[in-house]
């Protein structure tokens, strides 16, 4: 095993609270224990193909981010090296980078890449594994929805958040005696929803996981009624499926993150002859200072990550189990998403305290 | 002068934080100053007209309520009592409770009736005063647009949700170099979207008091870029006036809270040929705990009407003015709001810090 | 195995953020999965030696105490009805009620109970079992201190206040040059020290794990000052080994809770010559309302132990493990405590990001 | 009047939520208002003195600091340039500087110099301007005892710190029928103690402005024993005036800030014969993020700071006043603090909802 004197850092896809405690923890044990340069790469894997974009990761460089939200490295959601889009003369091209980004990181001197991202930045970086680099991975998604590891940095602060405006909406919905709406992030995966319903209170929660049927949350709403309960607090995961019709055979159009609720409630408000109000949170669920869960799993990982650099075990991913830092073949950060089980465990504890899911008969 | 020896307390119109502080302060100072009886009435005026609803508000029942979001009254965007609309027979019904209430608040043994709303229900309190019920008002805005005091309750936690989720999202704006929308409440004063764009560090606030154009946000958003600011952080407030037609002619449909800073957003995306994201706030900064600037003036405002029963000043309502409790006449309070003053101060400041309000030439 | 119609729930010790959920989960899962009646014991067990305190423990009861802070059943840390402590005629009399409290339980038609507390309680319930009561037992340490759990409810709450006021103080500390030291809870275990240490970026934490010498923390802020560091964040926890001299062989009186933190900085006053200012954060730290975290995890107890109750796996706690419930048997819970290890992955991530322990040499 | 071209920025004492909003506002309005260039005069005075202390405030400088904590300036309580204290071979020195910063003052072309701070450090900036230096002034006194201005800024996150840990320390004395006592700022003045303690509900407050006995404080206690609640908060401002015997007739030692509510606490630990815990908030209150409230004030100040010096108005301070900004003469700012009145609204309305201040007979 070649000797390590610079490792390289890059973060991609969507931001998520702890991206900075996690480069922090990277660069510090890498000055602190191994004696490492740190070059951040500077959104996404841009700075590989445009080597002056980098920036240089001294212990000061990364003094006082810990408690910051987003990423001092920029990210993007775009940006593939592999297949790389861009306008040229007003058409859209497609380049592959690849090899520009190999040599300029040997040009660089980069003896190895952390990666930090979710399944498509995880994905480039295996890529980029394949083809020679020496690269370990980070876990990055804020919906929880990796099954490599137990739990991801930035959760828990999403978590915070959406629990927050639940907590707000409660006060007023019991006061106006009101239907309110609150959608949270989850394209594939309902942790959030579930999680902050719980945590809030809730009373139906819509999951991508569960299909529901408009009149089981009517049902819900009039049995709360019934019982002298005349407001109830519906969350909804963006990603929940929009049933075709309506009860009165209509056709609903589909609807994403943004909207679906919206449409939802406007079924809904027709059936039951109720005031209903929707609050979409949106990427406010993504900002902010990382609750200190999330700063501490964060740094765990950077600290981690550099280890597994430093044993030279490359191509695999830190992730979490049973309360302990572990890896994985970074593979596994690609492969199937964590669901939410309609039968496991949190989904009963929901139901046990009189949750509804909108799938009751 | 009557000797008082039992009171109502009612509120209607949208909830914000600090009703419950209001009522609290109106029965504890009712009962350790004056020892007179206090009546709740519920959701709005609604127990006028039928008294079983009414809740005896002891020393006990106001206790810990200080903290609370919402009211323990419940609340009300309908209910006129002088026009109550209500369903008979598939059709809806207009009927006049007004004798009615006040045959049972003399039924009740109400000496006199605090009433906590904005313009809507202050101008029933009003009418009822005229109809010889001792009346005094506590004004209620969460948009801060009353002429007759300096600020209200609910105001300040509004503020705080408002500024906390600019907080966030510029977190992500700046990782992402994205521009943000985030739609606040203000349907006719801009003053959540000014002040929160202040405290936030906004680049561009849209008010329903300053018109703007199209152009101006993107010129606003291009001199950022220029100066290395890949991002930009747009404040919009739910009132504001939606120009009619786009830059290119193409008109644009009408939208109102909830839908506009997604209107404008289309708009800017085509122009800009950038990614926007947008957040709508909603009912999320009208509920929670009050903020302890709230909690105090609601607490004043709640001690200072008891006193205005005490000392039978009625058909007036406490205000504040330059930091110290006055009254004015009731119908001050349905004066016209206090809107923002395009070359007030406040505007100025804004401007001086490099915020942008889309008139810019 | 007799059939479950009424269960008591009964909780002692200090109080700990997510109480509130824990009996609201019990109750409602009780109800709605069991039809079981539930009644609350009332501050300790004091409602079995005098059971007109019976608190009966309907949905309605429940509803709303999610997100609050301390227990609608009261806490005390005294009253072991097995050598219960009271005032009689001027002389500390210790009584055993326990019979007394068989014998009330029997009346009061209990076919089981629900205990939730800390090692002291549950050694109580433990008696009980052996006494033939059909007790189980939820965990509850807000220093997360317990062997038999991965983590219990409160700590995370109490790390959020911890994290917050470490927060608070950097900037100050930095403004001001100074050395800043935060005492937070921990008498035997430095959890929330170490990982609110690591949340806020402390640059020296001192635990009760982990003996300190003064020089070595001089060393620590005067390599810091030589790095152009002028301000160092000191976290201690409570329970800290307080050296009997100080360096110049003076001795040091013993310290306990919010006095230790004053000792230590007394004598390095002395040797650093600088400003030293202590903050010691005291019960905030067990108040207000829980995190989400602490309410998913304290509902999950609560809807857990009902459920050994129904499968009447009485004297057993339930417990976490790998993120999933369990049980254990209760002897379990008054086990040796989990200490933080000088040699854990936890204490060498916080070196490797430059956290000093005191025992450098 | 000579043209503007530079101008200087200074803070001293201690730090206060919105420095670095003040510092923003005025960098932001000189450049984008006058085109002037402004230098950045770091701890206290102390640049004046070592010139290459200074930092240029570009517009690039002071972006993002809008939320933070703490200044970038740094700050100090000591460093009187007219008398300035230092060691010299293990000696103090009293050294006047002034001569030295006046002419320091020039040769960095400072035309005028900004100067925030409290009364120490404006009388200094007063002795400056005697002196020919052109100087503006901004208040700045966490607990808000300025006569000069309604209001600064600082005092309301202050505020939101305190309020916060009454909030939390409430659940706890309520679930353990414990008197809990919680010490706060306010040396002379007890605003925040009086503000917080109607904010929070709190039980008693003891102030610097309203001498109690220690017999009303057990009354007080007792009353609301007697009314079945069985835990009683009260709020201690640190400035408070300890009686020098207790009940008994027994001398009790003086004690400063940090001490004198567990001095309090101990006298009536013996006199009700009930447990009592302490918690000492300390310097959290000045720390972390401002509200929005302070940060719009502060960039109001800092922007009203400018204008002063762009319009020659130097010798002054800028103050609010009924909500308006306005200026006063710098000495006015060291004229006598403005202290609560002990029959003024606020005390009264406190008293109004059943508040003690332990001078009741």
């Amino acid at each position: 095993m070649a000797e390590i004197r610079t490792i390289g850092v890059a973060n991609g896809g969507g931001d998520a609270p702890g991206l900075n405690a996690v480069i922090r923890g990277v660069v510090k044990s890498a000055i602190r224990r191994h004696g490492w340069r740190v070059i951040g790469i500077c959104n996404g894997f841009d700075s590989l193909i445009w080597p002056e974009g980098c920036l240089p990761l001294t212990w000061d460089a990364v003094s006082g981010i810990l408690p910051r939200g987003g990423t001092i490295l920029g990210t993007t959601n775009r940006g593939n090296p592999f297949a790389y889009r861009h306008m040229e003369n007003g058409k859209e091209q497609v380049t592959d980078y690849s090899g520009l980004c190999l040599e300029n990181a040997r040009r660089l001197g980069l003896d190895a890449i952390v990666v930090i991202g979710g399944d498509g930045t995880l994905s480039i970086a295996q890529d980029f594994y394949r083809r020679g680099l020496p690269v370990v991975g980070v876990p990055k998604t804020i919906d929880n929805d990796l099954s490599a590891t137990e739990t991801t940095f930035g959760f828990d602060t999403a978590l915070h958040v959406a629990t927050d405006a639940i907590d707000r909406l409660h006060t007023t919905a019991e006061s106006h005696h009101r239907v309110m709406f609150v959608e949270v992030m989850g394209r594939e995966a309902g942790w959030i929803a579930l999680q902050s319903g719980i945590a809030g209170g809730a009373d139906v929660v819509l999951l991508p996981e569960i299909p529901f049927r408009f009149e089981a949350i009517c049902a819900a709403v009039r049995a709360r009624e019934e019982q002298g309960r005349r407001f109830s607090l519906v969350v909804v995961a963006e990603g929940v499926q929009l049933p075709e019709k309506d009860p009165a055979g209509q056709p609903i159009p589909p609807a994403g993150p943004g909207e679906v609720s919206n449409r939802i409630a406007g079924v809904l408000r027709g059936m039951l002859q109720k005031e209903i109000r929707v609050t979409v949170l949106g990427h406010v669920q993504r900002g902010g200072s990382p609750s200190p869960f999330d700063r501490i799993l964060a740094t765990r990982f950077g600290v981690a990550a550099t280890q597994l650099v430093a044993r030279g075990e490359f191509g695999r991913m830190v992730c979490l189990r049973a309360g302990k830092i572990d890896s994985v073949p970074l593979e596994d950060a690609v492969a199937k998403p964590k669901l939410v089980d309609p039968r496991g465990e949190l989904v009963e504890v929901a139901r046990s305290v009189g949750m509804m899911f909108g799938d009751e008969s």
